[in-house]
């Protein structure tokens, strides 16, 4: 079980550099299995030319290395911290994809203005603020986590319908069911991020889409009268 | 014969990835026997690596699926009232490329303020409003069609003429004498669309290109005094 | 000899997608035989897919064809003018390019912001006007031609030093000594319109770059006392 | 010893390509063996098609040519003043690449935004002011390594923290413990540029990242209490 876990972890990191989201080694994708209360991540800082299915770790929820050779990615307690408190979300991915990069670092939320973004995220995708002085240098990674937790509580933002998050000054953080669809919704968001960019450029008295037309699009693919696909 | 029109549906389609105008599945091209009248379109929601072109979907005109195992494109509907009122053309496609649909969810036309876009699209590419709420709520694929149907005849457009068409907070649709021309027309709208928005930012005093600059171009390829090409 | 010059003249055609400046067949590139008198383009409106070196027309000066089973780019009447009111010039190609199109579409010349457009280009790009009616009206591409002399002739420019032009409203020219330099002088021009387009972003009061930094590079690889390279 | 010098400088050029950081022959790279005092440094205007690494010059702290075939970049003189004043640093790049100098023509610095910077460069990316008309005409190569240098000095940079510089005007170097290091900066660098470029046009009133946060994404990868990667 958990070689199949490992290796669908490794088979959504090589994802990453696919969609064009990562340069070098900035990013990470894990996935839990919810039974056990496991999830495997990416080790820290190694080139993913050479990642292989065996490099990915075992982590348990306390934080301990259940298995692998390497050290976890250093954005481990995030992740953790996420699966803890969100039972919903199977898979999670950080990158400093270009785009939301740049959102995060002018610590703008990204409105949203067409469909693009409705059909997979439901509303503005939130840009949370900078961790404190005394947050960062005690567990910062861990308070990474803790921050989105109690953003997306205190705006009442449901976890599945928002499934990403932008750090101010830091990056996006994305997730889903599981790896896959975690990358899915990082790829998305990437999109997003690009098209709101150049879309108020184009126009600087921008307005969001109408609510109707967010609703529209984003229950067209989600929920029981889903219509788009083959399910 | 059904055979044949999958084969080039579906030869449409996969010029998509191949141009950079799609990500994931947000896209989908069909065309139209205009003697039988059936159509053959994309399915939705499938990878493009996976697309044979067995899967392409054989839809009437009265919305039936004819033939094919999977359910066809969500915005079928759209389609197919565009193949029914503009009998001149021949195929269709609709996509979420970056540029184009960046206008879009500006909300803003595209003035035509060179050779590249009067070559192709004889004055401005025109974006039609968002629908309404009762507009997207019933139909709202079928209305999709039926706005840019009555916003074409309002503006006396000429769908041969503007073989595309920028939908506010959506994407563009475009179309052409068959799935291959209306995919041209698509890559021309995004090469238009991407140098319009950087034209912007150099000159935000710029001006569209003279009418008889506009004229010359569009006419040295189209009509009877043609001159570019072979024939 | 006519069949090494198709050659040239095909390879420096093929080098137009290979760097990324052309969509579809829009782009030209031509060498002259300067004994003869002869010069091979590229045929008009041939998918680059499918040319072959046999494919290129062979022209006299005075417009006639004098080889080739196909008609001439459309805007060999262009390059014709060049080729007789420029002695020094080899080559010439046409392109569509993207960010030097955007600014000829906004009709601003580029100021030389640096060394990467010091090193190949003397003083700023110059934008020469668009045609006026009468002018397009009656022989176009000939016009075309005849505006860009007149204009570098008023300018005071040398076609050496300043191998590229931008039409407004329509996009660039660029030369050089043959086939081969002029494309070497359209990828200069396109990483210049480029970086010129995001420095103005960068910094709004932005200054060109001081003449004796320009001195230094033009003439670091150009003139007698020329010192970058291998001769 | 001398032919693995030549074989990494040969490799850490060839990234320079594989990372979209030059067009044609704009850039070079070299490595220095503390040693002997001896480096190893691309040929000048050399195409990196053509390049092997028996084409590496190697050079001497005088200016000397002790070995190769070549002459050696012309940006020479550049990379010895810096190996003479930053005794810590082996590994010099200089690009052009695309973001870097286009911040390097708006004579701007650029600011530390966010983590992705932080990482790597402490503190702002200094742009150094253009040589003076003197200074251009005598040993232009030399004096822009001095000017690094005095600038680097008077600015109290430590050139480990703050791994690369832009010219004014001209272009980006950057440097590291090796050739391969340098290079990594040099990306680093790009996609900073990159970023920093679109965060200001996503929020005009931008700030820099908390000086907290930057030390804390620094100190995570360099240092004594460094805990990212496998070390």
């Amino acid at each position: 079980m958990l070689e199949e876990l490992k290796q669908r972890v490794y088979e959504a990191n090589m994802l990453l550099p696919k969609y064009g989201l990562v340069t070098f080694t900035w990013g990470n994708v894990s996935e839990i299995d919810r039974k056990s209360g496991l999830f495997a991540i990416k080790p820290s800082g190694v080139d993913y030319d050479k990642l292989t299915p065996d490099d990915m770790v075992i982590m348990d929820l306390d934080g301990n290395r259940v298995e692998g050779k390497y050290k976890p990615s250093s954005d481990t307690p995030t992740h953790l911290e996420l699966y803890k408190a969100f039972d919903r979300i199977g898979g999670i991915v950080h990158t400093h994809s270009s785009y939301a990069t740049s959102w995060a670092q002018a610590g703008r939320s990204i409105p949203c203005y067409g469909t693009t973004h409705a059909d997979y995220i439901y509303g503005e995708v939130p840009c949370v603020r900078c961790l404190t002085k005394e947050e960062i240098d005690n567990a910062y990674e861990t308070n990474t986590g803790l921050l989105i937790i109690e953003e997306f509580k205190r705006m009442k933002k449901d976890v599945e319908a928002t499934p990403c998050v932008l750090c101010k000054n830091h990056g996006p953080f994305a997730w889903g069911a599981d790896a896959h669809e975690a990358v899915h919704n990082a790829v998305v968001l990437e999109e997003v991020a690009k098209m709101a960019y150049r879309a108020e450029t184009i126009n600087r008295d921008i307005e969001p889409a109408p609510q109707e037309l967010q609703d529209k699009h984003y229950y067209r693919k989600h929920g029981e009268n889903a219509y788009y696909g083959q399910n």
